[in-house]
């Protein structure tokens, strides 16, 4: 791969490809030396989208993929068929080690089938939890389940936990990372069957810094760095908070136009919010990491735009550069071994 | 119990107790004739509360009770121990047919285990959901379970649908309310075990409007008025939901006093901002039903004000006028035997 970090990207996924994709790669390697770029997909369409930017010609390539995986495809059904998917396809570039990453704002599910069936999982781990990224009060949090494994056991959610807590410290530069489980209160017996069950085994790790229960109301506080649950309670936080802080900002908007002494507040008033709402913009911080494979595959949100790729390629380098495999297979696989 | 409806309040249950849920009793009685409460708690300390209101004697009792259990107590416990505690007490006049209902702003967990214990479930009822009302974008929705029942299977939230469908219907006014189960997507094929287990079962339901899955995402949009999920999960959808709102408005306070042009703007808004606010604070629209009684047994928020006491106070003569237990005892346990 030369002395480039290349990241493939899914030219074909997403609510706002191709052209937010191509736009992104573009800004990416026109703002830093170091990567290249590899985007997969329909070629003609492709060079069609480039024609509109200037860059430096060595750091984009385009692999060609003849199909498309839609949104609402089913996941496994669409990995297996659809061999030529700009998915597959750039897959297989990370199996193959002809990339580092590959980044897709496309079909979550299939990424996930994709992702475990062609990249696979580092050997030792259970599962792969997309580890999402997101915004707090005090800057950000990452989630892991955030939605890849909807039924989990206490022993996934210890790895999820490890593999969260180096991702923060490692990636996003949160020395001794605070990890938490979700839960329904602070007390001791508190919990549903998974919950305790898995609560004595976090106790247990001496190799993260865990601070015991949070509730769902503290999160938003960023009284922890790490948030563990399973799958399904991650995409109910993740999905909840998008959706309340965007009927929250549309409600907030409606009553200042109601009258008209508002009306003239809120023209005054409207940069220093946009830029505090800004701050809490989940967008803002690039993808989701599948955590746990043997290459980086990361989600970006389906209505991602050019700014939110770049950022996602962004991470990619720094995953690379700290070398995030190699920590979890010496933490996570040998404590393994040690049990 | 004469002409009045009968609600008996625990006076020594919450943050704010005695004195909010003393002023709360006393509005309520001050506004409607048809409602008597009964105050239940250290006699001395209600008295001397009493004494800084106008109110007609004859709506308000005093239930002498000398314990009181605290939020931090272990539940079961509690309610074993403290047999002379507000709380057991106050259950006991819901029991004993003394009291249509029973208010408390006190540790969930004992007046779940208390309401079980001392009131009991409707024969034929399995499992009782706090079904909780909170704010949505076109209104209210009901969100049961919202943290009774950690652990559920299929058949608990087949119950929670239809009592909390009749609950809307009944008391909330909303016709042929639409149900829909959290999920962590559209699809026919997404779900966790439990999600997929009930799925069907919500579908051949004739008496309820089911409309499928609910992502969280569509959740504050009002998208449906019941929803159903499992205790865990409906906690933490509520909990995040105080906590985000919470910590968006302190977020948006922040950004509108960083410039001098933004603090004018904020002081023009303010007071639409204030009143569109109010519309989405969970604390207006009263407390949390336990769902399948005997009885009817309310917990409001441990931060509950006079005015939230008030509105619970109010919601349960609608409870009553409406005879709910009649139409779950009808529409469910006779489905029950059905099958």
């Amino acid at each position: 791969m030369g002395d480039y970090t290349v990241v493939a990207l899914d030219a074909m996924g997403g609510d706002n490809a191709p052209s937010e994709m191509v736009k992104g790669a573009v800004d990416a390697v026109n703002l830093n030396k170091e990567v290249k770029v590899i985007l997969v997909g329909k070629e003609d369409v492709i060079k069609a989208e480039l024609q509109s930017y200037q860059y430096p010609a060595e750091q984009i390539e385009i692999k060609n993929a003849t199909e498309v995986i839609e949104t609402a495809e089913h996941p496994v059904m669409a990995i297996k068929r659809k061999k030529d998917s700009s998915m597959v396809v750039g897959l297989h570039l990370v199996k193959d080690g002809e990339a580092e990453a590959f980044v897709s704002a496309g079909n979550s599910g299939a990424l996930l089938t994709g992702g475990l069936g062609i990249v696979g999982r580092i050997r030792g781990i259970e599962r792969a939890p997309f580890g999402a990224l997101f915004p707090v009060k005090t800057g950000v949090a990452l989630l892991a389940d955030s939605g890849a494994n909807v039924d989990c056991r206490a022993s996934h959610l210890v790895q999820f936990a490890k593999m969260g807590s180096i991702y923060m410290e490692k990636v996003v530069g949160i020395k001794n990372p605070r990890v938490a489980i979700v839960n329904v209160g602070a007390e001791e017996e508190k919990g549903n069957a998974l919950v305790k069950e898995t609560m004595p085994l976090l106790k247990e790790c001496k190799d993260i810094n865990f601070i015991g229960s949070i509730e769902a109301r503290e999160i938003p506080n960023g009284y922890a760095d790490v948030i563990v649950c399973d799958g399904f309670v991650g995409n109910v936080i993740l999905k909840l908070y998008e959706g309340l802080a965007g009927t929250l900002v549309s409600v907030i908007k409606g009553g200042l136009m109601s009258t008209l002494r508002s009306k003239i507040g809120a023209a005054l008033a409207l940069p220093a919010l946009k830029k505090t709402l800004k701050s809490f913009d989940a967008t803002e911080y690039g993808g989701a990491p599948l955590l746990g494979l043997k290459g980086l595959v990361v989600k970006t949100h389906g209505s991602a735009k050019a700014g939110e790729v770049k950022n996602t390629i962004f991470q990619c380098l720094t995953f690379k550069e700290q070398k995030i495999n190699e920590h979890i297979q010496n933490n996570i696989v040998i404590d393994k071994k040690e049990d």
